[in-house]
């Protein structure tokens, strides 16, 4: 889709992609909530939907009536503004409204959608349109990540399909990349969309460093694990070795040990641990531990930002030594909105770059992604710097 | 269905009502389990199907493989003997073998059993397909319970289906009945097929007593929070007095207040609370606390079976002052089948009667149910006597 | 004491009793609670105080104002009649009031009680005080068994007092003996003191059975431990296996291997397992799981008490087979005494006998005991039948 | 004592106020630990004892053998190489050793110690001796916190002395202080003693900013609960929301609703809340709640540090904005004071100032305090910025 495509073209690509995600699945699959971080997939269809419904239907299209009464309530996802909702934990509880009823949902809210396209709409609804195809990204991939979880923790290991998104990519030797010193503008600036926690460009002092030209791979892992990594407590935050012992942790989330060989499984089912592809669901505490088992660190938000250029990224999404806070001058969005990012700086860590579960025009240099630091079922990697 | 029917036609009946009681449903509500207790439709369904294939057809049917070597794994419910299981609590995040695929395995199973009852089998074959059929019909009543919990719980509160069990029978009028003590034979007698636990007939010295000739009503329940019956700690247990404040108990399950009226959610979907119909769904510390209030007790299992030829029952399992322990003289059953009923006899209370979930042919006066006292997701009520 | 002595003598001798028992502790010792079940001594040595003040002081002693406004708060166990409390798991997190002034508000209570029963006094005060000794030699027994849980729980493992109750009394063989069933009659008769629980003496049919003359001894758990009894989920309930997995359990409390070796802390420090002193601090799962082993069963409280005049008793509290309910015509005592027995008879099994922290009196072959099946702090052992 | 005292001076006089602090106390409330956070004041004397024994005694005094065998495991708080150790949670549980024993210890470490310094010892010595004694001072600042909550969370509310720090301190009116923007030098530089983590001077890029001449007061918290500023869900975090609901907090830590007006625990005992003295005992959560309730923000520790020398601090320490993370260049040090700080380096907030709990000669400008977001029972405030 280029980029010049209009924005009713781009909301119809949107739409329908986060279906084309799902038409593998078993309608089972729509349902079930494994852990609470994953959400079944009728609940990002359903949710996706009634954020539209919510902030755009509700406000500019004349006339409009609530798709369904109980909606809101069953598809809120954390907004307080708008009312009561189902309890995250529980969204897994919920067999109806049935898979069938949140397409036919999904319809008659994007059809609604274009008929408001159509006509005189104030800038404003374009711009809250143009947030809803942002927010829709977002959920594609959460929903392949957390339809990677909800397979890929059945005993049977179905795999998703054999034309999902490859996860192995060999990469060629990584390289020290130095970056000299100096002062770094960060954050998004000029046209393009972006979330209010890009925003406050401002000026960074950093010192020289080096970043390398690629990211840690799965071979760094098995040398991790066969050197005890995961018993020396020295390379870990008290927290993650905390973590580890509770949790009984001993290698990246799916990876599985089989008459002395390490498996992986992927989209396309289980398959060996491939050693020069670059490596996936870490945790930050486990990023942190392998940096410092490597001698090196994990890089801060400003000197990926400031040294992204010379490097390629986008495969894993990589965790950064910085915890998620506002940039100076930073301001919420007024209204519901303003809970979209403001709310949750604290206690999570950032990460920056993209994946392979990203959609297609959904990265830029200045995304701040952000996770608790146990969490691993996103493609998470990492990226040494020293 | 006559008592006569062979046993291949009872098998063929039982099993075919499973999938009757499924028909309702839609094939995501097959898949969620709402709490623990609750399993998922489709697991009671594959459930069902492993204990045939376990306990008959890997020992009898000749040459018999596994219809898949996971499903053991994935339907074993508590048979320590018979390998490691899916944790109880994990049973509602496994969206595969999707709902189809357990159908498939039902009738692989139905039709392996049909050739080998066809066919010329031990009767200690036989016995073991007997017990199997009454496993099913057990299951059969979760079923249908777990199934109104799953939809109950839903904020859609859709209906089962109009032509499900009634669950509104008015009652007549309750009156005592004297029974005069004496020595009593407890316990299963004759031929007709029980459980371990209902046998080691015994006698029982019983004191003069009356019970109720009526189960207790709605309308009694109406009264007892009219009167603060869930605020007055003097009625209940230590323990069911913390389960109501931690809890925050203050009616029966399924039971909603809406502009001063009470509904109650049936397997026809939301109606009036009516006064003379047998009240349900109670745990054990309530049933207690409502006899207290009423100045009466629970009747002990042995007065039940007792007198119980001298009432009406079968609409509601009626909660019993007896704890659940073995007879005199109880032995378990050899193998993995001695995990039936003897490893559960600590801390449960014993139900006795039916409910209207009970299958037709599964019920008999000296039938045992148990569950633990803060359970109530069963058509549970009580009978008083003092 | 002889039998013959009056009241206020026996009401001083108790008093005294509660002290003397500290009389070996440290003042650190008096504060801590390292479970829930296990309390401070200084709260038993409040708590008995208090409970004299609140049921007989208040009433009878004209003028009697409390001691300290908020000792009702601090020292009230579970009297829901009289007002909010220190909740149970917080005893330990109350470093005042001081050992000293607890000591001062025995001394305070004991001269007022003693002043008031050289008065004039109602028969009904005279019962209450009756209660209070009662009451507070069933503390004395904790009182001890949680003194030697706060010590034997210590990394230090400092010794009580080499005066002590001595816990090893090597016993002769055991025998079985045959006891003929027949109807018996249970509960208390006659003049001396009971709790309500042990009234409302009724009849009860037994079977024949034979009854082992000894509690199971050292030697058979030192037995079972090397026949695997604690790995095989065959002998265990259901609820019990899942705690001995879950709380990693081997072998009963204050059981320590040392180079191969049992140790086990008692009262005079860690000492030799011997092998022909009976066995103690036993859960009711282990008991029942030993008992299993053992090819036996555990007695219910009826066969034991038909039995009891025929074996020594008196060393361990026995888990009988039965749960604790009420006898046939239970009635409650009025007010808030009647919080005393009755809202604990759902979940606990029954205990019968006594143990070595039973002070002097205070046993009576129809005394009921009770507790939840996991516990075992308590001087808990069995005997088997069959 | 000047900053020219000798070193041994400095020991002898620090060892003494550790001493003195306790010297309200009785023997009960050096024992008890009502929440996980907070010690027992006998754990901190015989934990910064153990620190000197391990660190310096065991390493440089010759044939020194360890005061007891079982004090590393009782004493040491979180050094993974040092071994085993009493799990947090249950520093509260230990009776033994008692106080006075604790005392001895201290005497016997100190006068080893004493001896040491007397001799020709390397300065590696000395520097770990001075460690030993910042160690002890911080050890003393929670040690006065710790006895806060002891006393001031038991239901008697005892004072702790009347001659301990005062906590209302009346302060001027708040003026803004603008602070140009530029590059500054963060960092410890120079003679004086200083953590690991102070070090790594850097520069850092900071805007023009306007920073409060005054923490926040009392006064501000009345208005901002009297606002419902705790039930106003866009004021706050995600997860200080949450807290805030979960916990049901409506008030600082020590604060009670009495009759209508807010009475407030001090270490003199209860007393009014006065407007004009500085807050204290928030959370992270409601540090940050509070800011944005002002239309403020909390500084940076950069902009703090930058600034700290405009203003007047010490009374409280203050919560910053900034995420407590590495600065650039950090290295651990070698062997188990690594443990000391760079394991804490994730998931909490830096405090900057200092208290009135901390000891004289303790606090200095480039001091990093840290906590978790909802700790609050430290001395912790706030300052605005903007």
């Amino acid at each position: 889709m280029p980029a010049t495509a209009t924005l009713a073209d781009r909301l119809l690509s949107t739409r329908s992609h986060s279906e084309a995600l799902c038409q593998p699945l078993q309608t089972e699959d729509y349902v079930v909530q494994p852990i609470e971080d994953v959400s079944p997939p009728k609940w990002h269809l359903g949710h996706t939907t009634w954020f539209f419904e919510e902030f755009v239907l509700k406000t500019y299209a004349k006339g409009y009536k609530a798709y369904h009464r109980d909606f809101a309530f069953v598809f809120n996802s954390y907004y307080e503004s708008l009312g009561k909702r189902v309890v995250r934990a529980h969204r897994g509880n919920l067999s109806r409204p049935p898979v069938q009823e949140v397409y036919r949902y999904r319809r008659h809210v994007t059809e609604q959608l274009m008929d408001l396209l159509e006509g005189n709409v104030p800038g404003e609804a374009l711009q809250l349109v143009e947030v809803g195809i942002h927010h829709e990204q977002q959920h594609q991939e959460l929903l392949l990540t957390d339809i990677k979880y909800i397979l890929g923790n059945n005993p049977l290991l179905p795999a998703y399909s054999p034309g999902g998104p490859r996860e192995y990519v060999p990469r060629p030797r990584a390289d020290w990349i130095p970056v000299p010193g100096g002062i770094h503008e960060i954050g998004h600036r000029g046209e393009g969309f972006c979330f209010d926690n890009e925003l406050g460009v401002h000026q960074v002092l950093l010192g020289d460093f080096e970043i390398s030209s690629q990211p840690v791979t799965n071979g760094d892992m098995l040398d991790f694990i066969a050197d005890d990594g995961y018993g020396r407590f020295e390379l870990w935050h008290a927290e993650g070795w905390d973590w580890v012992n509770r949790a009984g942790i001993g290698s990246p989330l799916y990876w599985h040990q089989q008459d002395g060989h390490w498996l992986y499984y992927t989209l396309q089912g289980l398959q060996q641990v491939e050693p020069d592809a670059p490596l996936a669901h870490l945790s930050y505490y486990e990023a942190y531990a392998l940096a410092q088992w490597k001698g090196c660190r994990l890089p801060t938000e400003f000197e990926w930002e400031a040294a992204q250029q010379r490097f390629d990224w986008g495969q894993r999404w990589e965790w950064t030594g910085s915890a998620y806070l506002p940039y100076p001058g930073y301001q919420k969005a007024p209204g519901a909105l303003g809970e979209y990012n403001g709310k949750f700086m604290v206690g999570q860590h950032v990460l920056r770059g993209a994946s392979i579960a990203t959609p297609h025009g959904h990265s830029r240099h200045t995304y701040r992604n952000f996770f608790h630091p146990p969490h691993r079922w996103q493609y998470t990697g990492l990226r040494l710097a020293r």
